[in-house]
């Protein structure tokens, strides 16, 4: 098979990441005869450097020509401190998301057996969460008009949304639920929130397209505190941009192993593949950061975007067998070796490419 | 000395509480020789239900009158799964705040030594945690305009913050910094937000007027991550309204103690006293509902509005010594014997009233 794939590396360590990400790509695919035309794209603060923009329109034609994108991570400290910057790397993923037509972020929480210790959380607490927070990417606040009035001595923001984003995120989050736990959350502020009352009321419409979804509203903030304390209560969670995006984070660290969380967007021209966290400036450039979120990311992709199960779970298990043996970076190695990011890279290649035998075993 | 206090007890379980803190704050006042002059307000549903005003303008002026306001909670859930309703309770909640210009929120997390396993986070996490909150109260989407438009299919809110408001509450931040431990954080999502970029701004030009305070600025998804990694990090952190609502509610149960955590609301005219907990409807009238929320704010009030330490001190000393005798509600009973609200109101109420001694030995 031909896999056409974007390769965007970003900021941080981005780059350092999504070439090891490369590695198992390209092993899985010389194993199981697939051609994979990578195209490499600029993004974020390194878009900004090279041409002014931090998703240029370049990129964009090398995205929507491409079966799925793998994307590294964008930001970088030298605009955070500074609120008067004319162009931020942020702005890239924002036009990225809206020009892609990337209106949801699928992000699992869960646990690996052999990290359960590294929760914050109790053992008890954590034990058997698997959920999937899915997040409205291309509405909400972070694209309504926003403004300075007054001199700039009064700032504006301005949420939105309409009944039919609400709807195309929701049926999603329903077909969801019907091939997990069939248990879908609604996260809204219905109790102040205009915004917030359409979606209720537009997923309140839904339900009985989905009569065998049990589906539950909670506020917000309520949410956030459940998420501490019975995360293993939740299945899918629906919600709109902005608190998807407090809340995902959130859901990130209770499994203790956030360096390995997937996530996916899913798109109406393509769909992109990414780890969940971030571009990590302070590790950027040291070939220490943990390469397995993306590497799980590419997994994601053969899976959802090729509908390659089989080299998906070859990946996953490898994943596996690494963190059982201590193949790992610093952040996992505790009083153990910890490994260079490309070191990680280049074992799990290796492993990949073995004769066999590893998905008939996978560690756990 | 003469105590005027506003007393709201609003919905739910809000009654049952704020009678403890009633008996209590009488007992001290018996004790101490001052005066308590209550008067009774409605709000919430109990005065939707009674006047069809959640804040009656009867209210407010009782509460205008009042040195300070000790209040319950508000909300019912028949108004929550009915987004059409006309009026709901928390717009009560909403104008209280806005008619008393109660600007800033303040909620402290800290842990109980006896009761820091019931924490969801492992012992060494939540160790140390000593945490204020500054939320803003006045501003942002809960105040801003909103509507629908597009026959209904398109809902909108807006976030307003004008500079002043952001130096008021930031002002108060920082004050609070300097009699802790001098770190304030400021929480934002400047990478994306103009209100957020006032923020940052306003709060980087005060940065000049308090030398010894040391401040960060960190994004609100990444100090949800943190509140659950490593709450014992943070001092101060001030913040607009919306985030501030999701993340002190985050922040109340990493204690494991949340139906302790009392709170106060800072006000131009008057300040208000509350426990954290909501109104619990599940609860109401069961007599089953732990007091020590609403009789610890009891004891803020006391401090806070009228400069009455001692009796504030001696309010932590009783409420201490019920946690370290075993009288409390079933939340925190286990297998012990459960004592019912009015019980642990009466018996916190007795103890005030003994000759002396138990501030001199305050139990653990
Ligand atoms: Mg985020
Ligand atoms: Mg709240």
């Amino acid at each position: 098979m031909e896999l056409n794939i974007a390769l965007l590396p970003g900021d941080g360590i981005g780059p350092e990441v999504v070439g090891q990400a490369v590695k198992v790509v390209d092993a899985v695919a010389e194993k199981f005869g697939h051609r994979v035309n990578w195209t490499f794209g600029l993004t974020g603060a390194a878009a900004i450097d090279a041409v002014g923009d931090p998703y240029p329109e370049s990129t964009h034609e090398i995205c929507l020509a491409a079966d799925a994108v793998l994307f590294g991570a964008i930001g970088h400290p030298r605009y955070d401190n500074d609120p008067k910057a004319p162009v931020r790397p942020e702005q890239g993923l924002l036009k990225m998301r809206k020009q892609l037509g990337l209106f949801a972020n699928v992000r699992p929480t869960f646990t690996f057996p052999s990290l359960i210790d590294n929760s914050p959380l109790k053992r008890e607490r954590i034990e058997g969460t698997d959920l999937i927070i899915l997040r409205e990417l291309t509405g909400g606040i972070y694209f309504g008009e926003r403004g300075r009035k007054d001199n700039g001595e009064t700032a504006f923001d301005t949420c939105t949304y309409t009944r039919d984003e609400v709807k195309r995120l929701a049926k999603l989050g329903f077909e969801m639920a019907m091939n997990r736990r069939k248990k879908l959350c609604c996260v809204d502020k219905a109790n102040v929130l205009e915004s917030s009352r359409l979606w209720r009321e537009t997923v309140q419409d839904m339900e009985k397209d989905f009569p065998e979804v049990e589906v539950s509203y909670e506020f917000v903030d309520a949410v956030a505190m459940r998420l501490v304390q019975w995360p293993s209560s939740y299945d899918v969670l629906i919600t709109e941009n902005l608190f998807g995006d407090i809340l995902t984070d959130e859901a990130s660290v209770i499994s203790g192993s956030m360096g390995l969380m997937p996530s996916a967007s899913i798109g109406v021209h393509t769909s992109l593949f990414e780890p969940i966290h971030g571009s990590y400036p302070q590790a950027a450039g040291k070939d220490i950061a943990n390469p397995l979120a993306t590497v799980l990311s590419a997994a994601m992709l053969f899976e959802d975007a090729f509908g390659l199960k089989e080299e998906a779970e070859l990946i996953r298990a490898v994943v596996n067998k690494s963190l059982a043996e201590g193949i790992v970076t610093e952040d996992l190695a505790a009083n153990n070796k910890a490994y260079k990011t490309s070191e990680v890279g280049d074992w799990l290649a290796a492993q990949v490419k073995l004769p066999e035998g590893i998905t008939a075993t996978p560690a756990q």
